[in-house]
C-alpha cells in the first residue's frame, strides 16, 4: 500500500522558483572576468535562469542535450546551472585546466550542443573549435559589445544577445526526478576521461544533505564565497543548497588569490567558504604578512586532498575559524564526509579535538561506508585497520556516463579507490590510494604516512614511497628521494629515522636517490611512472 | 535520457541502521511510566527495533498492516516507530486523550492488527478492547511480570515477552519508498477523524527538511527532548531527524509538569527542545517560582498553537532560549514553516526581531504555499492582506486513508483551513481558521485580532468574536463576551475600547453578554456553536 502524499519530483527548478520566491532580495555578487563587481539577487538570478530556458527552447535544444560551459564562478555560470538543468537539459561543466585537445575528446564525448565559456578561454575555444563536430553553439559570457570581431569561432554569439531578447517567463517542465541533470568528467590517472551522470533526484537530496548541520551548514544567515569552482564537482553542491537556504552567495570569479579572496570575504561579510587547501594557504599567508585578520568568516569546508593538521590550527586560533574537513569524489556529487564534532566531543581538549578533525570526518546522511580486505572481507571500525574505502547511496554513480569503464560496482558498492581508516564514531581516515597502498605480508603500509616522515628529514626535498615486488612478503617499500641542494644524506641515516616512528616491518627496505619525481597536471606525484622504473629494483637484503 | 545515479530508495529503516553505525554509543534517555530513568544508545535501540519487526513477522503481518500505538514518549515507542515501518508495516499512532469511543472506531477504521500501549492506558484498552474487531494481538509496553494477571483483556501480553525471544538480527526489506509507513488521525470539528497516511519517502524527506539549519538545525552537538507527544504527527518528525544526525534523545514519558521538565533538561544537557505553548508556559512558571536558569538549552520549537510573543521574549530575555515559533498540520508530516531569521535581520533592533519570531515563519524547503482570495485568485506577500492558505509538497497529503472527505486538493493545493498574510520575506502569519473569518464587504476581519483586543480590556473575562449574516456587506462581526465577576462593562464601552485599535469597519457592530462560551475537548472555543446560536442576531443598526 503507498502513502497518501502528494506525488512532486525532485527537481532543479524549484530550488531557483523556491530561492526567487522566499529570498527574493537576497543579494548575489560576483567579481567578473572584467574584473568589476556585479550585484544582483536571487529574484534576478532566476529571471535570468529562465531566459536561459527560453534560448535553449529557441536553439531546439532537446531533453537531455548536454549544454557545456568552461567557466569561472559567477552568476552567468550559476544561471547557466538552473536554466540548463531546470528546462530538462544536461549542464556539462568542463574543467578548464585541462589540455585543449582533452576538453575537446570530452566535448566529443558528451556530445555537447552549446558550449558557453567565459572569455578568459577564449583561447582554449579557439584551439579546439573546429575539432568539436557536436558543438553548434558558442556562447561568450559577456555583453555583446564584448564579443571579438575576428574570433574566428563559427557561430559565436554574447550570452547577452543570446539571453537578452527572451521573455523572464518560463514554465519549468515536470518530468521524472531520475533525469540527467548535470555531467562532470572526473581525469582518471590512466584512460580517458569518464563521466559522472547526475540526476534531478540525487541533486536535491545532495542539496539537503549538504546543508545539513552536520555537514556544510548552511542557512539564510550565511554569506557563501565559493572558491572550489563551479566546474568542480558541481562547486561541492553550494549552488543548490545555497538556493535551497536563501543563502547569500559570493563569487570570486578568476581572482583566486590570497589578496583578491580576502578583500571580498571583508566586503561581502561572508560566513562560509570551500576549496582546496593551496587557496587556503595564499589566504593565510596574505593574511600574516598584512596582519590581517577576518571579521564575520566562521566556517571553511577545506577538500579536494588532506588539509594539513598546522592549518586547521591555524584557521582555529588564530583566525576563529573552524576547518571543516570534507572528503568526496567527482563519482559522489561530491560529498561523502564531512568533520562535524559529535556532542560527547565538545568538552575534549583543543588539541584532541584538532586531532579529530584533521580526519576527514563522519558520513553525511545518505552516504553508506565500508572498508574491505584484499578478500572483500568487511574490515572493523576500530580507527586502526585500513582497507579499500567502499560507498553506496543516492548521489553517488551506478555507472560512467555511455557505460565507459564498465560496471563500476562491487556487491553494489562504489569503489573510490581510496585506503581509509574507519574510527568507531565513524570519523574517516584516507590513508593512501588503493593503487600507492604497499601490501606486505597481508598487512597494508600507508605510503603517505612513510612520504609525511620522510619529508620531516632536513634534507629531504621530495620523497615518494612505492611497492616493490618482493617474493616472500609480495610487496615491499621502496623510498625514492629528492635531496635538498647542499645536502648529502645516507641510505642507513634516512632509513635509522624512520625508528620509533613507526612499526619496524613498515619501515621501507631501501632508499634510492633521484634528481626528480615526476609530476602531474594537479601536481600529485605520478607514482606509477616510479612503480614502473624501479620495478626490477633489487632490494639489499631479503628478509 | 535518466542520470546514472544509485538507485536507493529512501527508507525508515535506513536512520536506525545509520544511527546505529554511525552514533551507535549516543543516548537515548527515557522517564518511564514506572518513575525511574532508562537508558540505553541507538545501537540498543536499533537491536530492539529489529526484534520488533521480528515478532512482527512472527505475527504473520502482511506489508502495510496497521500496528497502533497508544503510548507517550519513550524509548519502547521508539523502537516501534523503526520495527514496525522499517519491516514494511505502518505504526498508527493514536491520541489517548481521545474518548475511548473515538479511540475506538480510529482503530477499527484503520483495521489495526496488533495495538501497543503504555500501562497508563489500561483503562483505555479495557474499555476498547471487545469492540476493536480487527485487533488479534494487545502489547503491553512493560516487563513480564508488570502485566495485570486479571486486565480482562484477551491475548494480552508484556512487550519485553513479546520481543524478549527474538534475534536481534534482521535485514530490513528494501521496497518502493512510496510504501506507507505511517498513520495518524486528524480530529476535525466535524464529521469523523480522517488518517494522514505517511510513506518513507515523505518521512525522509521531512526528516531532511526538518534537521536544517533553517527548521529545527538538528545535529550530533543536540540533545533533544520532545515534549510534543510521539503520538501527534511524529513528534514532528524529531524521531527522524535524530536518527538521521545521531542527536541524544530525551524522552520525558507522562511527566510533563514543569518541574519534571525542567529536571531532565538540567539533568541531561538539553539544548532543544519542542512542544505546544501550555507546557513551556508551565516550564516558565516553575522556574521563576524558584528561580532556576537554564544550563545548556539553546532552542525551542513552539508550534500547535500561537505562541504569545510575551512567552518568546520571556525565553530570549530571562533564559537565553531562542523560541523557534513552527507552524504545520498533521497533514503536512507536520512542518510548513520555522521562524528562523535571515541574514539582512540579524542586525535588526530585538523588537523589531521579536515582532519576526512571533510570526510563524518561513516555508522548510520542500513546502510550497500561496495565500488565495474567496474567488481562488492568488493574493501577494505583502505581510498586510490574509487568505485562505493553500500548501502543496511532498510531505503534505493527496487524500485521507480509504479516500474519506474525496479528494482534499484543489489545483493540486492543499487548503489548509488557516488565513494567513505572508510579508515580502515570505514570513506567514496566521491570522484566523478559514471557518471563523468575518466577511464584510469583500473584506475579511480576523476573529482572533477582534477577541485579542476584547481580551485586554479589564472587565471581560473570556471573549468570542464571529460573523452574524448581514444583507448588505454579507457578514458583519459581532463580540460575544463573558464579564469578569463584579464588573459590568456595557456594550458602547466595549466598542469605544475598539477605538484607534483597529480600522472603523472592524469594530464590531453589536456585543451579547453570556454566562459561558463553550469550549472543545482541547479547550478552544466553538465558534461554530455560537454562529448556529446567534445566527439571527438582530444587529442595532444595519449600516
Amino acid at each position: 500500500m503507498l502513502g497518501l502524499m502528494q506525488e512532486q519530483p525532485l527537481l532543479i527548478s524549484g530550488l531557483i522558483d523556491f530561492a526567487a520566491r522566499h529570498h527574493h532580495d537576497a543579494p548575489i555578487v560576483s567579481r567578473r572576468v572584467e574584473g568589476d563587481i556585479h550585484r544582483y539577487t536571487y529574484a534576478g538570478a532566476a529571471r535570468r535562469a529562465k531566459q536561459v530556458a527560453r534560448a535553449l527552447d529557441r536553439l531546439q535544444l532537446g531533453f537531455s542535450d548536454r549544454v557545456a560551459t568552461l567557466a569561472w564562478n559567477g552568476y552567468r555560470h550559476l544561471e547557466l546551472y538552473f536554466g540548463i538543468a531546470g528546462s530538462g537539459r544536461v549542464i556539462h561543466t568542463i574543467n578548464p585546466r585541462l589540455a585543449p585537445d582533452q576538453v575537446a575528446w570530452i566535448a566529443n564525448h558528451a556530445e555537447d550542443q552549446v558550449l558557453c565559456f567565459d572569455m578568459t578561454f577564449l583561447p582554449i575555444v579557439k584551439a579546439i573549435a573546429s575539432h568539436c563536430k557536436t558543438v553548434k553553439h558558442w556562447i561568450a559570457l559577456c555583453d555583446a559589445d564584448k564579443l571579438p570581431a575576428d574570433s574566428g569561432v563559427a557561430n559565436l554569439r554574447s550570452y547577452e544577445e543570446w539571453i537578452g531578447g527572451e521573455p523572464a517567463e518560463y514554465d519549468w517542465p515536470q518530468f521524472d526526478e531520475r533525469s540527467a541533470a548535470a555531467l562532470c568528467y572526473t581525469s582518471g590517472t590512466t584512460g580517458n576521461p569518464k563521466g559522472a551522470l547526475y540526476s534531478h533526484r540525487s541533486t536535491l537530496l545532495h542539496a539537503y544533505a549538504g546543508a545539513l548541520p552536520d555537514a556544510l551548514d548552511v542557512s539564510a544567515r550565511d554569506a557563501i564565497l565559493p572558491v572550489v569552482p563551479m566546474f568542480h564537482v558541481n562547486a561541492w553542491g553550494i549552488p543548490y543548497s545555497a538556493a535551497m537556504t536563501g543563502a547569500k552567495l559570493v563569487f570570486p570569479g578568476a581572482a583566486l588569490d590570497g589578496a583578491s579572496v580576502y578583500e571580498l570575504m571583508e566586503q561581502e561579510k561572508v560566513t562560509l567558504s570551500a576549496g582546496v587547501p593551496t587557496v587556503w594557504l595564499g589566504l593565510l599567508n596574505h593574511m600574516k604578512q598584512h596582519g590581517l585578520k577576518l571579521g564575520t568568516m566562521k566556517r571553511t569546508v577545506i577538500g579536494g586532498s588532506a588539509c594539513p593538521p598546522a592549518m586547521i590550527k591555524t584557521f582555529r586560533d588564530d583566525f576563529g575559524v573552524t576547518v571543516l574537513h570534507a572528503w568526496g569524489m567527482t563519482e559522489m556529487s561530491p560529498l561523502g564526509t564531512v568533520c562535524q564534532l559529535k556532542n560527547k566531543q565538545l568538552d575534549l581538549a583543543p588539541d584532541a579535538q584538532l586531532a579529530l578533525m584533521a580526519k576527514q570526518g563522519r558520513a553525511v546522511y545518505g552516504v553508506e561506508m565500508r572498508i574491505v580486505d584484499d578478500a572483500g572481507h568487511e574490515l572493523p571500525w576500530d580507527g586502526k585497520v585500513s582497507g579499500d574505502l567502499h560507498v553506496k547511496g543516492p548521489w553517488i554513480i551506478s555507472g560512467y556516463f555511455k557505460g565507459e569503464g564498465g560496471d563500476p560496482l562491487v556487491d553494489g558498492w562504489f569503489p573510490t579507490g581510496d585506503v581509509a581508516s574507519i574510527d568507531p564514531d565513524g570519523f574517516l581516515q584516507i590513508t593512501d590510494r588503493s593503487k600507492d597502498v604497499i601490501k606486505s605480508g597481508g598487512e597494508w603500509i600507508s605510503s603517505i604516512d612513510i612520504e609525511n616522515i620522510a619529508m620531516a628529514h632536513p634534507a629531504v626535498a621530495m620523497a615518494a614511497c612505492i611497492a616493490v615486488p618482493h617474493p616472500k612478503w609480495d610487496e615491499r617499500p621502496l623510498l625514492v628521494v629528492v635531496k635538498k641542494p647542499g645536502t648529502s644524506p645516507t641510505r642507513d641515516e634516512l632509513l635509522g629515522f624512520f625508528e620509533g616512528k613507526v612499526a619496524k616491518w613498515q619501515v621501507p627496505d631501501d632508499v634510492v636517490f633521484v634528481d626528480s619525481i615526476p609530476l602531474g597536471a594537479t601536481g600529485k606525484m605520478q607514482k606509477m611512472k616510479l612503480r614502473e622504473q624501479f620495478k626490477s629494483h633489487v632490494l639489499p637484503s631479503p628478509t
